[in-house]
């Protein structure tokens, strides 16, 4: 009988160890919050989860074929930044002046490394130039016309204004907070972060939300999660939630669930956004105080999901 | 016998209930890391001290009168701008293309309401527009252009970018990492923080370090401490360090020295700048890992201090 147990102990173990030794990764996205899917056609509906489901199925391949996060995270950003559908790059929301001037920044868990523009006006992917500027500066932030002129020497795709002003953006009536982000985890067991965002609807020219802000609206450590947030940044900055979920599991030694609960507890008013959070393990949290969230994510074991409401 | 023990007991306690009821008020200030008192020459060392004696003194006298710790970092770092000693507003270190580009943040640890402009070219007190935009607009940061377009039509002070050009600054062959901020701890209780930068000598035209980031330069919470930071913003940014000093305290209950110690152990590089902190309890720690940081701070209960060196 003792021998039984034994070796049904030791097929436990195995068991377990070769499913860990799998190689895992993951990956969620968000195409902002504030979507009341009551309020959503049929064909909203199914068009904001049919794109981000080719978005998961994008870096789900990526990731599998052993691409780094980093890389997973800015293909998925450009992807919504080039769809209308989403107020990222194309399709951005104007400004009171009616342009539009877009932020982004990008975030590389495993050391660190990051990089951030704000105020971009002629510069086609704003995240990718938030990497350029990681890379190939020793900057972290770049603004404005100096960020345009970095893009273009750079020899990153360059557009007119025009470009980012879609018939989409121009009737946006109702508030739109359509910030698109991803976090992902490689096989490598790195994490990285990545958001994009043309602003909010209205604002004033110059206005820069958290997005763009390392630690409020985008961060990454392997030590702790990667986070992208979307909705009203200034609350967002002022209480540096990205950060602050990964700082809590660092510094408290909380689940990345546990953080996530805390932070929004501390004095986050209701209604303002939401956030995709995931760790090293591959658990993933996408949480809002909004109506809804336009989310999804999916991993190496199998899981795949895409959602708009709260869940059920 | 026992009598005599009360009576002294009851004795000390309405001495240490006296002794708190005094109204208690503290600030600090810094006009940057990085400056080596050994190759400064007198009169530059007797320069930076009179200058920082100078803004204690104005601190203290509002904070007697009972004026609020935002009003005092603003009125502080207002006072450094105008001074072309130091490396924001006027004596603004200059881009590559030789021109200003100032960012500035304030921030009030009451309520976590903050402001912040980068990229600013002829607004004449950037720490003044940090707080417009804190206080009139629902934003938290405006960057360039648009971030000058309102001062203008708040009908705040405007210059010509020649204005911040100071012959000091053009000659500035050395590196120069003068940034100002001050924190201030008021008699009602409140903590605030403020900071103002002309970056980085050089520095890409765009180029946006910590000082105007809430939560890597700037950061006040009532619950944890005031910060103003000074050095390669990069380093600052990527770990949170001004939020991540005042978040230790709140999440771990470490002291603020401690808090201090652990954030600068936690993977910043040596030689990168320092930090000015105060609680609520009016403690102050002034700490750095350059060579030398300007620095000064005063308190209610007579302590008043200078120094630009190492502490002795």
């Amino acid at each position: 009988m003792k021998h039984t147990c034994l070796i049904a102990l030791i097929g436990l173990l195995w068991l377990s160890s070769s499913l860990s030794a799998q190689p895992k990764y993951a990956l969620a996205v968000h195409g902002g919050a504030g979507a009341d899917p009551a309020h959503m056609s049929r064909e909203e509906i199914a068009g904001v989860e049919t794109r981000l489901q080719a978005v998961l199925r994008q870096g789900l391949a990526q990731l599998k074929a052993g691409r780094s996060s980093l890389e997973v995270v800015e293909t998925a950003v450009r992807s919504l930044e080039d769809d209308p559908w989403f107020n990222a790059g194309r399709g951005a929301a104007l400004n009171s002046a009616g342009e539009a001037e877009l932020d982004a920044a990008i975030m590389d868990g495993s050391n660190l490394q990051c990089g951030a523009v704000a105020g971009v006006r002629r510069c086609k992917n704003p995240v990718s130039l938030a990497r350029f500027v990681m890379e190939k500066t020793p900057h972290v932030l770049m603004v404005g016309l100096g960020a345009d002129r970095f893009a273009e020497e750079s020899g990153l795709e360059m557009v007119d204004n025009d470009y980012f002003i879609t018939e989409r953006a121009r009737q946006a009536l109702r508030k739109k907070q359509g910030t698109v982000g991803c976090v992902a985890l490689d096989q490598q067991g790195h994490l990285a972060a990545a958001t994009s965002t043309g602003g909010l609807t209205g604002k004033r020219p110059g206005r820069v939300g958290d997005s763009p802000i390392i630690g409020a609206g985008t961060y990454a450590d392997d030590r702790g999660c990667a986070v992208s947030c979307t909705g009203v940044g200034e609350e967002f900055i002022r209480r540096q939630i990205a950060g602050q979920i990964s700082q809590r599991m660092r510094f408290n030694g909380v689940s990345l669930s546990e953080s996530v609960k805390l932070t929004f507890a501390d004095g986050l008013p209701d209604d303002v956004g939401g956030v995709i959070a995931l760790n090293r393990q591959g658990d993933w949290v996408l949480h809002f105080n909004t109506v809804g969230m336009s989310r999804g994510a999916a991993d190496s074991q199998g899981r795949f999901m895409v959602a708009i409401g709260k869940d059920k």
